[in-house]
């Protein structure tokens, strides 16, 4: 291929870490710090593309190792590009199993994103568009997220752990306040849903015993006077048999009933006995997963997240699919900052219709790794960034700072299950808890 | 919207008639002449856009009476001009029918295609790219067609109707020659394919009874060694037993069988009963047709249009639908000039995988719109052109010659039926002929 200056010069990866609070769910807990990889594309000409995706130790060596086969790649060619990586792991690239936690862990679709959002946010910068305009085009200036409630410990994370802030106010000190009682739940529906105006809520469960987070989760429908539209996700750890006399309760008070049992088989099985919509990112999270899906009506939403189905593109691919086969489209999150959102934006802004608001950890983090600190959430939505590309770059300072935590640490990858036992060493991942 | 450079300042729409052989097909023969419609899409900035779509009245009509509403919009938007299209005729934005002729009558989405193809290539020509780039990248610069066969009187159309150059050789000569035996349609084969390369062959049916149309497909198979992958398309006039009873007739001779009967359950219940590969483009025909077609498997490809299915863009969603859900993808044609011959040559050279070989009207027409003449088919593929955009351009000269001939022959709209009544009055376009 003939060197121009959109070909690839250098790829720079840095993994960092970022406080992250005591967040519960199925697998455990978080542990202090939320690992990510950052990705710099940087192009003969000049111009540097960047991303974020979920860090872990085999993520970033495997983008090292292929480094070599992408310098002098055209950022212009993502085709190209996922076709080098395809064949660079050819056992990886289309039967890779997702696993069974509540995070994606294929290597592959982490990469292509990784490379294909950095790709496009040059390809904004080199002309002068944004990457919404090149997802089909800008429909919204404004984005809606959905409040992310938590069960958690007390503390913020980060390098104080489970201690407190005792001078925090308002969101700060609700964000490091323990919430595993009902009140608790809702004061920090209420403290969230004031700073930042949500209009929807999502409760991430899993964690308690079916009736208990049930109750919760009525016990919030009810503080919002009924009207808030709210969703509810066990992380598909309860039984069939669960799920199905749990579902009946939820009738008519649940915007979606998130992964409540495991596989599509089980959730078309619930949905046959009780009548919600369902939406899912565990039971169908890849183009290979959707044939199955439509077949036996697993789910009613699709959540997708860009780090997982390769990139803001198969996003807008996926998104199409679910308009054309009838079903809802959202996104996932996970523990995440303001590139990775920029991503979210740019696809929420180039959805041609809107369906869901999007699911956000972004709160959950006191900091970020983006020049101008944290994008502002106001009225539920964030706005779509203005300037080229995806509109946000890195604040080198803060780049260094977050990967001397990543350094510090001493987290390679993800791992809930060993940060629980350190509270409770008999704690054990199963695949059905309830 | 604030005016910019790329604000739609003006949009012509002239109208065309280019000469076109008397080719059978089951609604009757062609018209001395095919109609176009060519669009030049004009923005503040001075750059133009051109598309070219099926002639008629009507869709001249609507692109004229939309017009107003377009002036204004961003290129760069296609999304926003699809809006502002689909709101303008609300009533057949989605659930326009395609009608029962080989060529699809559906208005919003040749308007859509035009507008987007236009588009496409001004962003192209603004970004200094290929619009194959702006579709996911270039994956190759030759893109193979297939050798399309037709029935036909003697004659190459155009102001001369049925007369014959007498000087006319080779592929020339075999245009104007009458093909309605079998040695006629071998004759055909060997010429199209000597002159271009082919490495695939489509015959079109449906206007003699199947069994002289299987002996001649079956006659030509055998001409070209049983090794060509060779089509057969009788454009569903065949009632279902007729389709079975020939489609067993057809096993392990035919690449595929196109549209043998009408409508996706005769095309699924024929499946059943012989297992040979079946192709579509009257029977799936749009994104809310998929959902039919895959529920019972009626067709294994899916033949794209992108006047048909809205445009480049939604042309290559289609192909992550058939992709995604096991289908093979290839695209079909009307006749047509070198501006729409551009847009499947880039829709061709961004397909990630190439499934089967394009067809195209292309060499039936002698001349053409497009600075330089014809695209050249060597060694049946088109060369993805070098130019940002489309790559191609309008030639004044022929774009008036072209619009006088629209002029002079009065017709307004593609009638095959009323042209064959002018030989054989007792003609009549019926669902099932045979």
């Amino acid at each position: 291929m003939t060197k121009t200056s959109h070909s690839i010069k250098d790829i720079i990866v840095t993994p960092i870490a970022v406080g992250d609070p005591p967040l519960l769910n199925c697998v455990g807990v978080h542990a202090p710090f939320a690992l990510r990889i950052i990705l710099e594309v940087i192009t003969e000409g000049g111009v540097t593309g960047i991303s974020e995706i979920p860090g872990n130790k085999e993520t970033e060596e495997a983008i090292l190792r292929i480094k070599p086969e992408l310098i002098g790649l055209d950022v212009f060619q993502p085709n190209h590009i996922l076709r080098t990586v395809a064949s660079t792991f050819p056992d990886q690239s289309d039967g890779e199993n997702r696993g069974g936690a509540p995070w994606d862990q294929r290597i592959v679709v982490h990469i292509f994103s990784a490379l294909e959002v950095a790709c496009l946010d040059i390809m904004g910068k080199e002309l002068n568009c944004r990457v919404s305009d090149l997802l089909g085009g800008t429909m919204r200036e404004q984005v809606p997220f959905a409040a992310y409630l938590f069960y958690k410990f007390k503390g913020a994370g980060g390098q104080f752990g489970y201690e407190l802030d005792s001078n925090a106010t308002g969101w700060d000190k609700a964000r490091q306040a323990e919430a595993t009682s009902t009140s608790g739940i809702i004061d920090q529906a209420v403290a969230m849903c004031e700073a930042f105006g949500y209009k929807s809520i999502k409760l991430k469960g899993g964690f308690f015993p079916p009736d208990k987070e049930v109750e919760d989760t009525l016990a919030i429908h009810k503080a919002f006077d009924g009207t808030m539209p709210l969703r509810y996700d066990p992380n598909a750890v309860w039984s069939l048999e669960t799920g199905i006399k749990w579902a009946k309760v939820f009738k008519g008070k649940l915007e979606y009933l998130e992964d409540p049992v495991r596989g599509q088989k089980n959730m078309a099985l619930l949905k046959k006995e009780v009548n919600i919509p369902l939406a899912t990112n565990m039971c169908t999270t890849s183009f290979k997963d959707l044939p199955g899906s439509l077949q036996v009506h697993s789910e009613d939403i699709i959540l997708s997240d860009h780090h997982f189905w390769g990139g803001l593109r198969s996003t807008m691919e996926l998104y199409k699919i679910c308009k054309t086969f009838g079903r809802g489209f959202s996104m996932h999150s996970n523990s995440h900052l303001g590139i990775s959102m920029a991503g979210m934006v740019h696809i929420g802004a180039a959805l041609p219709v809107f369906d869901h608001e999007f699911d956000t950890h972004y709160p959950w983090q006191n900091e970020d790794v983006i020049v101008g600190g944290k994008l502002k959430v106001e009225e539920g939505c964030v706005t779509l960034p203005t300037g080229p590309g995806l509109g946000v770059e890195i604040d080198r300072i803060q780049l260094q700072k977050l990967h001397q935590n990543y350094l510090d640490c001493g987290l390679t990858r993800r791992d809930d299950e060993a940060e629980m036992q350190k509270l409770d060493p008999n704690w054990k991942i199963v695949d059905t808890r309830y």
